[in-house]
């Protein structure tokens, strides 16, 4: 059921999106669709290892090159490129440069999902 | 809570994706994020008024020019640039020349939502 009529919001241009922060590792909300998010983050180096329990997650890289470690294998993603990762397998996202990400996924997701700590950060609309 | 234990599937890279089909106004399914599918279309003419009831509806242009119609107003988009259609607003896309698009919807939606027709498609894994 419609729960009520929504006014679509602007159209997102993400090349200008990414040019309003510079910090690393820290999502921006930039839509909703249903009950997922769509957020960008700027990466470079190494994040934590985590997994969340209930949420996928996908990553689709826009400039530079992503990893996305897992225990078993890597899975290197250039710029075009989406991973998506399932709930309850351990990753962790590396970037030796500068890139650019689009994160896909449930409202309910938190960055450093089983791990939280000083990279915890709640992600807020930009 | 994690339901089940779900083997990542390989990455996706979008353009060798679109070299895999040439029909217009097909989309094919992608990826999945939870209750999502990714999709991508390639549009080129006019689609037919509709409108999803309870799903929402992203559209990301990766190659060429995308309208999407309203009945207020068009949304012009370009190669990088997102729109999200709320539930129960009526669009119809249009593209002068071929156009790729990325599509994010709840798994739930059917492509001419409440206009049910010859343009009516099942999306399939490609």
């Amino acid at each position: 059921m419609a729960d009520r009529k929504k006014r679509p919001a602007d159209k997102v241009n993400l090349a200008r999106k990414f040019e309003l922060f510079e910090e690393y590792w820290k999502p921006k909300i930039v839509g909703e669709v249903n009950d997922f998010h769509v957020k960008i983050v700027k990466v470079r180096g190494e994040f934590v290892w985590h997994r969340h329990e209930k949420e996928d997650e996908l990553f689709l890289v826009t400039k530079g090159r992503l990893i996305v470690r897992l225990r078993e294998r890597d899975v290197a993603l250039g710029e075009g490129e989406f991973f998506v990762v399932p709930h309850g397998v351990e990753h962790k996202p590396v970037a030796e440069h500068e890139a650019h990400v689009v994160l896909l996924e449930p409202k309910s997701a938190v960055n450093t999902g089983d791990a939280a700590g000083a990279r915890t950060a709640a992600a807020e609309w930009i």
